[in-house]
C-alpha cells in the first residue's frame, strides 16, 4: 500500500469538514491525487446502514448499533479506502474509528477498548498514518455549529454539553496514547490560521515517507 | 435469568423448523410458557438487516456482512431472547451463534473463533443452556429441500454440495470442542423418529435444574 491515509477527528462545531476540503484543496495544488470521504462515504450499504440506525422504530440496543456502525465501516475501508490507497491516492477522511471509540465508548455504556477492537476487527487493522484532532472547547463548537445555517442534529448531536465534554476528554486520552499517530491541533482562530497548523502536521508525515 | 434457551442446528434440509415446532407443541403440553423465535425474529431491525444484505446491490464486504448479522443478532438477543428468559420462559431458537461459525468461518473467507467472538460480544457472552445439532448427510438434506414446495433458495443455499460438507464438518468440529452444551442428533428417519431423540437431550437439560 503506497498511498497515506488521513483521518480528521473532533467534536461537532471544531471544524472537521472545513480544514478537509482546505485540506484536499492544498493537496490537490500540490499535485497530489486525493480522495475525500466520510462514513457512510457514498457506499450504498453504509447510506442504508446509517438510516437504519437512525429511523428504527424503538430501541436499537448499544451492541446493534456499535455493529452496524462497524459494518458501514467495514464496507467503507474494503471498497472505497483500501483501493484508493492502492493506487497511491491521498484519503482524507472526516471521523474514523476514533469518533466510536470517543461517542460510544467513552460518551455511552459500551467499553472504549472493546469498540476500538471492533472496529480494528472491521477494518482489518487499517490505522490512519496520521490523525489531526481538532481540539476545541464544546461550548465553542457549539456555539460555531448554532451559527450555521445547515446545522446537522441528529441523535449523537442532540445530547447535551456534559457529554460533549465527556468526548473531548476521550479524543485527548486517545492523543496521549498514540502520540506517533496523532496531532492535537488548536481549533480556535480563522479557518486560514488552523489550516496552517494542520498543513506543519501533514507536510511533516509526507516528508517522512508518505 | 431463570429460563432455558434450547437453539436448534443443522445444514439446509436437516429439520430445523419440523424439530423447533415439535419441540415447543411437546414443552407447551407440559405447561411451559414457550417462545419460538428464530434470526431475525421479528425484530423490525433485523428484518431490515437481512433484507439489506440480501438485496443490496454490489459486493457486501465479508466483514461488514458478518457485522450485519451479528447486529441483527444483539438486536434479536437484547429485545426479545433475554427478557424472555428473564421471565423464566423456554426460548426455542432455529439458528444461533453456531450457525454463523460454521457457514460464514468454517464455509467462506473469515475464520471461525474471530467470527465466534465477534457473535459473543454481539450478545454479551450469551450461550444456549442446550444446542441441538441435528446431524444428516448433506445430499440427503438436499433432497428433502428439493421436495419441499416453499424451498427457499437465498444466497446460502444457492451453493453447491462442497460447501454444505464442509458446514456439516464444522457443527461436527462445535459439538466436539462443547460437549456439555451440545446434543448431537441423528436426523434421519421420520420427524418423530427425531423428535423422540431431540426430547431426549432435552428432558434431561431440564431435569438436570432448567
Amino acid at each position: 500500500m503506497t498511498g497515506a491515509f488521513i483521518t480528521l477527528e473532533g467534536g461537532d462545531g471544531s471544524g472537521k469538514s472545513t480544514q478537509a476540503g482546505m485540506l484536499v484543496a492544498a493537496l490537490e495544488a500540490e499535485g497530489r491525487s486525493v480522495v475525500r470521504t466520510r462514513e457512510p462515504g457514498g457506499t450504498e450499504l453504509g447510506v442504508e446502514i446509517r438510516r437504519l440506525v437512525q429511523h428504527t422504530d424503538g430501541h436499537v440496543a448499544p451492541r446493534a448499533e456499535a455493529l452496524l456502525y462497524a459494518a458501514d465501516r467495514a464496507q467503507h475501508v474494503a471498497t472505497l479506502v483500501r483501493p484508493a490507497l492502492e493506487r497511491g491516492d491521498v484519503v482524507v477522511q472526516d471521523r474514523y474509528l476514533d469518533s466510536s471509540v470517543a461517542y460510544q465508548g467513552a460518551g455511552r455504556e459500551l467499553d472504549g477498548q472493546q469498540i476500538r477492537d471492533l472496529s480494528l476487527w472491521a477494518v482489518d487493522g487499517l490505522l490512519p498514518h496520521l490523525t489531526i484532532l481538532l481540539d476545541l472547547d464544546p461550548a465553542e463548537g457549539r456555539k460555531r455549529m448554532a451559527a450555521r445555517e445547515d446545522a446537522p442534529f441528529d441523535r449523537l448531536e442532540q445530547t447535551g454539553l456534559d457529554f460533549a465534554l465527556r468526548v473531548r476528554a476521550a479524543y485527548l486520552a486517545l492523543a496521549e496514547a498514540e502520540p506517533a499517530r496523532f496531532a492535537v491541533v488548536d481549533a480556535t482562530g480563522s479557518p486560514e490560521a488552523v489550516h496552517e497548523r494542520v498543513m506543519s502536521h501533514v507536510r511533516g508525515m509526507l516528508a517522512a515517507g508518505r
